[in-house]
C-alpha cells in the first residue's frame, strides 16, 4: 500500500456483510457437511472477499478421497478450495476502504514475510506459509474469506468470475514456463493434456514459444488441447513416437506419470530444462548419466511467486479463452458432488459457484 | 554441420553461376559506381548465395554520406548492404551440396570463432569480426556473396525475400528485447517509431510483453506504429507527457535522441532496464544518481547472437507482417538512388532488389 | 521466526533497561545537541538493541553539513547514525526472549514487506522503506534502538563491536561486488581507496577475484589499500596510466568522481560491467556509444539485500581485519566532533562508541 | 590470436622435434603396448605440444578395464590420457611461432565451432566434439600432441608441470562449483573425498564458500580432505549423520554413489542446487516430489567451458597446493602399471611422467 493512500484504522465492512455464512466443510476423509460459520473479520493489512467462483483442484479431490497429501494430513474439519475469485466486501486496518466492491482474483498465499526465503524473493518456499485448503488452514468453499490486501488482485471485466478463479492454476503453468525459460523460437514438450497441461500450453504461447507439443494417450484430449495453445499433439503410446528425435529446448511434465518424465528427459536437447509440475510417484528412476551428459537442468515447482500480474495480462491476450476450460459447474451446496464426480475424457475444470 | 552429413571435398556450384557479377560499389564518400566483379568462390565451410533482396540500413546511408562511422572509415572501394536474403548457389568444401537451391536469410557475421568472446557465447563482441559493409569488408549490393554455412538460415515460403532481408534489423530488435527481459505482463517504453522501433515493438510482442508504448514526435509515425506491435503511442513533446508517471519495466531507445534517452530513464520503475539501440551523440548527460537510486541497468546492443532462429519463428507468428515495413524498392543499378532518397514521414524500409 | 520457537505475547525487556536514554540529535543543519529521550518499546516482531558501536558514514556528515541529501531533507530533529552493533536488550511480541543478551549487527532497513519490490526479492527498492538516519527516521547515535528481529544478526566473538558496525558499509561493497559478477580469475578495477573502496576490495577478494586494481590519486591511500584486498594500486593522474589497456571484467566506482567513472568505462573489456557506488555529480557525461559498442552493463547500487550472512562470513575469513579500518573513535557525547573532524589522508572509518 | 600478431603461413617446428615418438597404446580392453608413432604435424590454428605430465583419470582406468564408457567403445587402438601439461614445440599455420617454448596446460577439447552449441557459449555440448582419449580420438600418453592454439594456456612458473596437468580435473570441479552458484556465506556439501572431491572443495573455497562439508566413509580420506579446502568432514555411515539437518545451499556429488546423491538431496535447503559430477549407476531413484516441494535444481556436468583462466588463477591462490594431490608417479613406459595399480585409501592422483 502506498504511503499516501487513505487507510482505515480498523476494519470496514460493506453494509450487506452478514454475521454468518455457509461453508462446505470436509469433516474427515470422504465426508463433507454444509455448516454455518461466522464471517471472518479482516485483520490489519487484509481484505474480506465475497467468494464467487472456486475451481476444483486435484488436491481438493485428493484430500477428500485420501485425507492427506504427503505430510499434510486432515486432522480436523477443513474447508477445501483455493482457486478463487470474488468481490471485496471489507477491509482490515490500514487498507484503503475504497477497494470495497472491487472484483478480484486471490493469490492464496500468506507467507511469513520475514524469513530469508520471503525477504529474498522466494516466498513460495516460506517454511511458515499459510495456504488455503492446506491443513490446517481453511480454504474457499464458503461465502467469505480473508486475504492479504496485496494478494487480492483487481480483475477487469474481460476476465469472468470463473476465469478469475482459474488464474490460480494458470499461475502454476506460468511459473513452470518461466522456469523453463521459453522465448520466441523455443520448442517445448508438455506431457499431459489435462487442465494444468492446457494452462501450461497457453502460458508457453504467452512467452512466445514457437513449437508447443503436447503428449497425451487419450485421443479426445489430444484433439482438445489444440484449442489451448498446443501447436501439435502426440500419442506417447504410439510406437512411432520417438522422443529422442525431438530435441526440444524444454520439457514440462504435467501428468505425474513416470514414463512421461522419462520420455521428456530423452526429448530434451543438450542444455535443455525439465520442469516437473504433475504429482505422481514420490520417487522415479531418473537416468542421471543422461542428465549429466546433456547437462540437463531438472527441477520442479512449488506454487509460484509474482505470477498474478502475468496471468491477468495473458488471460486477456487475443486467442486466450480461460472460460473454455470450464466443463462443469456445481453450486456450493453440492461441493461434495463436485469432488466425487467421475470426470469424462474431455473434462477439464469444474467450478463451484458460491455466488454470482 | 553434423558429422554424418554428405559433404563436399571442394566447392560445388550451381550450373548457372556465372564468372562475373554486378556490384554497386561505394568508391568514396558520396560516389557509387556499378562494376563488374568476379563471383567469389565459397571457402571451406561457407556457401555462395545468389542475392535477392537487400535492405537499406541507416549505416549504409551514413557511409555513403559521411564516408565513415566512428572509427570505421571507407578508405577503399566498398560494397554496401548487409540485410540480405537469397538462394544458395554453391557450397564450399565440407558443406552439403544438397543445400544448393535453398532460400536463405543470411546472418552477416564472420566471427573468428577462437577468441574468448567467440568461445563463450559472445561472438558479436569478437575483436576480429568480419561484417558485411563494415570497412574493409564488402557487403551485399551485388549478385553473389559468400557466408558461413551455418549463418545462411533456410527460410520457409511464408517469409518473402524482402521479409528475409528484414530479419537482420528484426534481429537487432529481438536482441534488444532479449536484453530488456520482457515477458507476459511486462510494460515497455520504446523511443522512436522508425523501422528499428517498429521491429523492436514486434519483437516485444513476440516475447509476450503486455503494454508496448512507443514515443515519437511525428503524428503519422505514431499512427503507423500501432500496426506494428505497439499498444499505444505517445508524443514526447506533448506537455502532458510525464515519463516519470509510467513506471515501465523496460525502456528501449531506438531514436538516438538524447532527450528520448533521458525521458526513458525517468520512465523506468526501480529495478528497470534501459537498452540503447539508436545511434546518436557519442556522449550523453546521464542522471547517474537516478540510475543508482533506482538500481537501473543501462546497457546497449552491438549486433546480436543466435537471433535468426527467434526472428524466423516470430516472423511467421499471427499478426506479424514484415513485408508491410517495405515502403520503397529500387533495382540494384539504382542503389545510389536508394541511398540518397529523401524519406517521407511514413517511410520505413527501402529494399534494393538484386534478383527475384 | 520458526513456527515452533517460544515467543512472547508482549514486549520483554532486560532488567537493566532504563526508562530514558542519551541521544545525539541533529537539531538542524550544523547543530547537534545531546538529549534525554525515552527508550523505545520494541513493537511486535522487533528487538530492542543496546547500541555499542556506530560507524560514521559520509551521509551522516552530509546531513550535518548540508541538511539534506537530494530529496531527503532534515525538517525536524533527527538522530544520525546507521552503521550499528550492539546487544539485544528486549524483544517485542512474537520474538523469542532468549535472544536477550545476543551480540548483534543490525541491518538498518525496515521495508514495508507487502509491495511488489518487497515480495519479489528487491526490498531495497521498497518505496515505503524506513531507514535509520534517513529523514524523518531516527538513527542510532543513541543508547537504544529497535529493529526487525530478523535484521538483528547474531555475530560471533571473532567479530568485534566495531567490526560489527562496519558490516553495514561492508554490505555496500558486497552488494556492489555481487552485481559485478566477480569469480575466480576475474579482474576488477575499483576507483577510490577510501573506506568503501577498501571494503569493496575486501569483498572482491571474498568472491575470489584474482586481480583487484584500485585507483586513487593519493599516494598514502594507494599504499594503505594494499592491506585491504587490493592486488595493485594505480594513480589515475599518472600520465602513464592508460585505462583502455586494462580490459578488466568489472569496474566499481567508489569515489564519486566523474573522471574516475569515465576512466573505468574505458578500462572495461567488451561485455564488462560497471557498478556505481560513490555519490558525486547528479549527472555525468557518459560515452553511450562506447557503452553500446562494448555492450557494457552500467548500473549502480542502492543499499543491499541479504548481505549480512555474506559479510558475517567474509569478515571472519583469513586475512580479513575490519578493525584495521577504524582510524578514530569518539564517545557518544562527542558525536558532533566525529562529524566535524577533518579527516587525514589515511583516515578510513570513525566510530562513535555508545557503550562497550 | 589477435589480427595483428605475426603468424606463420605453414607449420613451424622447434629444431629438436623428431619424426617419431613413443606412445602408450590401448590395443583393446586390458592390453597396452608401447609403440613408435609419427609425431603429428600441427594443422592451421593449432600447436604441437611436447608432453610433460599426464594425470591418470578414472575414465582412463575404465577404458582400460571395461573397454567402454557408456556409448563410447574402444573399437580400435587408442592412446589414453587427457590431463596434460607440456611445452609448445611447434605451431600450425596462422599461429605466432614465438609461442614455441611456452609452458602450457592444455584444455583437451576440439569443438566444431560452428554448431549452435558452439556459437552460443556451450561448446562442451558440441555434438561433434573431438576430445582426447574419447574413442576414436587419441589422447596424451605419448611424446607429442596437437591442440587448438587458444586451448594451450600459458602457465607461470608457480604452477608445476604436474599441477598443470591437474588443471583439467580442477576445471571439472570449478565448472561444477560455478553451476552450484557458490559465493561468500554459502554452505556446500560435497560427497566424496577423492581427487575430484578435493579439487571441487578447493574450487568452492576459490568462489568464497564459507562452509565446505565433505562426506566420505573412509576416515583417512576425511582427515586428508581437511587439507584440501574442506572446512569439515563427515562420515555418511555414521548413524548420527542427519543430512536433512544441514540445509545447505548446494550439494555437489563427486562419488558416484547412489546413497550419496539421495543424502545430498535431503541435505539441501529449499531452493538449493545439486550438481552431479561423479559417475555411478546410469539410473538412480530420485525423490522427485522432494525436488518439486523444495524447487531443487538438479543438474550435472559434462566437461567445462572457459575454466582454464579460472583454474590458473585459483591454482596460485594462497593455501592452494595442487602438487599435494599427486600420490604416485610412473614413467610413460609404465603407463599400464599406472592404470592397474591398486589405489591406497589415501591415494589421490597418479601422474604419468612423459618428460620433464
Amino acid at each position: 500500500m502506498s504511503a499516501t493512500a487513505p487507510a482505515t484504522t480498523g476494519p470496514v465492512l460493506a453494509d450487506d456483510v452478514p454475521a454468518t455464512m455457509r461453508a462446505s466443510v470436509l469433516l474427515r476423509q470422504g465426508e463433507v457437511e454444509m455448516q454455518e460459520r461466522p464471517v471472518p473479520t479482516p485483520p490489519p493489512g487484509e481484505v474480506l472477499v465475497r467468494v464467487r467462483s472456486v475451481g476444483v483442484c486435484g488436491s481438493d479431490v485428493h484430500y477428500y478421497k485420501e485425507g492427506r497429501i504427503g505430510d499434510f494430513v486432515v486432522e480436523q474439519p477443513l474447508i477445501l478450495g483455493h482457486e478463487v475469485s470474488g468481490v471485496i466486501a471489507g477491509v482490515g486496518e490500514g487498507v484503503d476502504p475504497s477497494r470495497i466492491g472491487e472484483r478480484v482474483a486471490v493469490e492464496p498465499q500468506r507467507p511469513c514475510r520475514t524469513c530469508r526465503q520471503c525477504t529474498t524473493g522466494h516466498l513460495n518456499l516460506c517454511p511458515d506459509m499459510k495456504f488455503y485448503a492446506t491443513p490446517p488452514i481453511d480454504g474457499t468453499f464458503c461465502d467469505y474469506v480473508t486475504a492479504p490486501a496485496e494478494f487480492a488482485f483487481p480483475i477487469p471485466d474481460a476476465i469472468s468470475d470463473h476465469a478469475g478463479a482459474l488464474l490460480e492454476p494458470f499461475s502454476v503453468g506460468m511459473w513452470a514456463v518461466g522456469k523453463a525459460g521459453l522465448a520466441p523460437g523455443s520448442r517445448v514438450l508438455i506431457a499431459g493434456a489435462g487442465p494444468i497441461g492446457a494452462l501450461t500450453a497457453i502460458a508457453a504461447r504467452s512467452y512466445g514459444a514457437t513449437e508447443i507439443i503436447v503428449s497425451d494417450p487419450v485421443a479426445s484430449r489430444r484433439e482438445q488441447i489444440l484449442g489451448f495453445g498446443a501447436t501439435s499433439a502426440v500419442d506417447p503410446l504410439d510406437p512411432g513416437f520417438d522422443p529422442a528425435a525431438l530435441g526440444v529446448d524444454a520439457f514440462i511434465e504435467c501428468s505425474g506419470a513416470t514414463p512421461a518424465l522419462l520420455a521428456g528427459l530423452k526429448a530434451l536437447r543438450p542444455g535443455g530444462t525439465a520442469v516437473m509440475v504433475g504429482l505422481g510417484a514420490e520417487t522415479m528412476p531418473i537416468p542421471v548419466q543422461e542428465v549429466m551428459n546433456k547437462e540437463i537442468v531438472l527441477t520442479g515447482i512449488f506454487r509460484y511467486v509474482d505470477t498474478w500480474p502475468k496471468v491477468i495480462a495473458a488471460a486477456q491476450a487475443p486467442g486466450v479463452d480461460l472460460d473454455a476450460l470450464v466443463t462443469a459447474e456445481f453450486p456450493l451446496e453440492e461441493a461434495e458432488a463436485a469432488l466425487t464426480q467421475v470426470p469424462g475424457e474431455s473434462s477439464l475444470k469444474t467450478i463451484v459457484v458460491v455466488s454470482r
